[in-house]
């Protein structure tokens, strides 16, 4: 089989984001998947790097809004990707976070507006912008 | 990066489609999605031509069912591309349309059927059947 | 126009499956899309082979829960898609269960875990896994 071209490995990674987010018990196969220097934007607050990431991540963990023990699944729906450079894409998607039990509740729906690179590893995202709701 | 597919740039306009759709002030970069002769099906009722397409779409805008102000999305989701000809295509994908605020509320739910031709400009939506609901 | 790659016809795969399981008065075309041997697991439960698959959708089908009727359409969302070998794939994803009419409702939400095989007519799944919910 032909090797994944760029577009496929970046939808690829997209999804797996997802798929860590939602149902790894540690957070750190999820933060390989970003580079060392990542940024994350929500709300116009910025982290930057994957340590703090992590940490940034992990309090939504421990608050239970997402990840393992939130019975919630992260839907990417809508998804542009936009190579940029040789190694270098943008990407643009519209996710659902829902939820899956008794009942099946959407509770939020947003926007991510990400840059990827090319590392020696992988694609990789290196910065998230997370849009909450809809403007 | 290798130039992207075919396949990949119509996927590409579909979610570009959706994003203008829900965010474009302007309904112009929205309707340039569409080839000149471009026809527009809903219940039937066909609209042909891009002038005429604009004037439904924004019918749609001033009734806050849709587009910026209407706090809505376009989750595009299940979707197949299927290459007809060299510069032909058809595709078919579910879409739900979520508005986020206070809750989440997925307001509508349905499919599109599109003809899709490669002009000069690039991929384009020749024809749009918008089926509502379920059968 | 380029012949579409392993990862395009997989994707479609998927995408037809859902049309078909949705809208197929017959199951005949959506079992074509399985190998005869396929597997077919939900809540540990498995059923193998086309007919054996074929009688427990039938099932759901009958109790209004899916298919023509139903007013329900799959939604897949979220997707990664593996190749594994020349002619062999896996692929996960995630699905929401939408209901559409009066008001846009949705029934559930999972998981598909899938196996894929290239064979003389084409991909087709040879095992899926159902995850129903979530974790």
């Amino acid at each position: 089989m032909t090797a994944l071209s760029p577009v496929d490995e970046i939808r690829n990674l997209m999804a797996r984001f997802a798929f860590l987010a939602d149902g790894s018990p540690e957070l750190g196969p999820l933060l390989d998947l970003l580079t060392e220097d990542a940024e994350w934007v929500v709300g116009g607050t910025a982290t930057t790097g994957r340590a703090a990431i992590g940490e940034r991540l992990g309090g939504s963990r421990a608050a239970g809004v997402a990840g393992p023990g939130s019975g919630t699944r992260h839907l990417i729906t809508t998804l542009e990707v936009v190579p940029t450079g040789e190694d270098a894409a943008t990407a643009r998607s519209y996710w659902l976070l829902v939820a899956g039990g008794e009942t099946t509740e959407c509770r939020m729906v947003g926007e991510y507006r990400d840059t990827l690179r090319r590392t020696p590893d992988g694609w990789r995202i290196s910065r998230r912008e997370v849009v909450v709701g809809t403007a």
